[in-house]
């Protein structure tokens, strides 16, 4: 999509911000945003983005999503340093989902100290079952419980 | 989770719909969905599901959304022939969001005649730039004009 003042802005992408406006965002404001690692491909989580945190992740070079349970910016890592250092930005064909390739520092994504998030696989009986260990306890993790 | 009755259920995995009620559906009854091909482990796409299209999709062994917009189930492939045949399902630390490894029939996942969704890269202009050519003209995908 162009647009008439692009000249100008692209001399600084950290300052144009239209490519946040050209995301299809729901009617909360916000879009799903699936961080990949930037070397394996592997899926890590999905969390939120808003308009602004989208621009920030793109300005700092590293993920910054929208937290709906506490309804505040949530730079990853903030509190384990476990930052995701931003590679690449991509948005999908209905362009309402976004998808982050990234660098996972300290190797933990997960809250609950796992590599990734998506660590229930349905078994054969029909039942989720915890299919990748705890690589490092979660009380180490964070300086307080965390959510 | 235990339930009192897996005993039984658990002989027949396409009966036992317990794993569906499992998944924190949100406020709309869905969840993301991120499809990933089960052997490079690239993400093709992010569609949404409801307890009956995630119960249908492991019964049938191939992923059923729940289209929002035509606000019916919708079994991917079924216009294309380009069905996803399930290889794993996984469910994230929150339980609200499923990822699925398949094997995608054809080869495109995407209704622009793409292998994946995620066309769109932010460029270092800040733009949107198209980063995926169309492996396949999306007129002959469909029948019919697809939305």
């Amino acid at each position: 999509m162009q647009h008439p003042d692009n000249d100008t802005n692209a001399r600084d992408p950290a300052m144009n911000t239209d490519f946040s406006q050209q995301v299809a965002w729901n009617e909360q404001g916000l879009a799903p945003a699936i961080a990949v690692d930037a070397s394996s491909g592997q899926v890590l989580m999905m969390a939120w983005m808003n308009a602004e945190s989208l621009a920030l992740s793109v300005r700092e070079k590293r993920a910054i999503y929208w937290s709906r349970s506490r309804g505040k910016l949530w730079r990853k890592g903030e509190e384990s340093g476990n930052v995701q250092k931003l590679h690449s930005i991509r948005l999908d064909c209905d362009r309402d989902t976004l998808l982050l390739e990234v660098e996972q520092v300290g190797g933990i994504a997960c809250h609950t100290g796992r590599k990734h998030c998506f660590y229930h696989t349905l078994n054969a009986q029909g039942e989720w079952e915890i299919a990748e260990p705890v690589a490092k306890d979660p009380k180490t993790l964070y300086g307080k419980p965390h959510e």
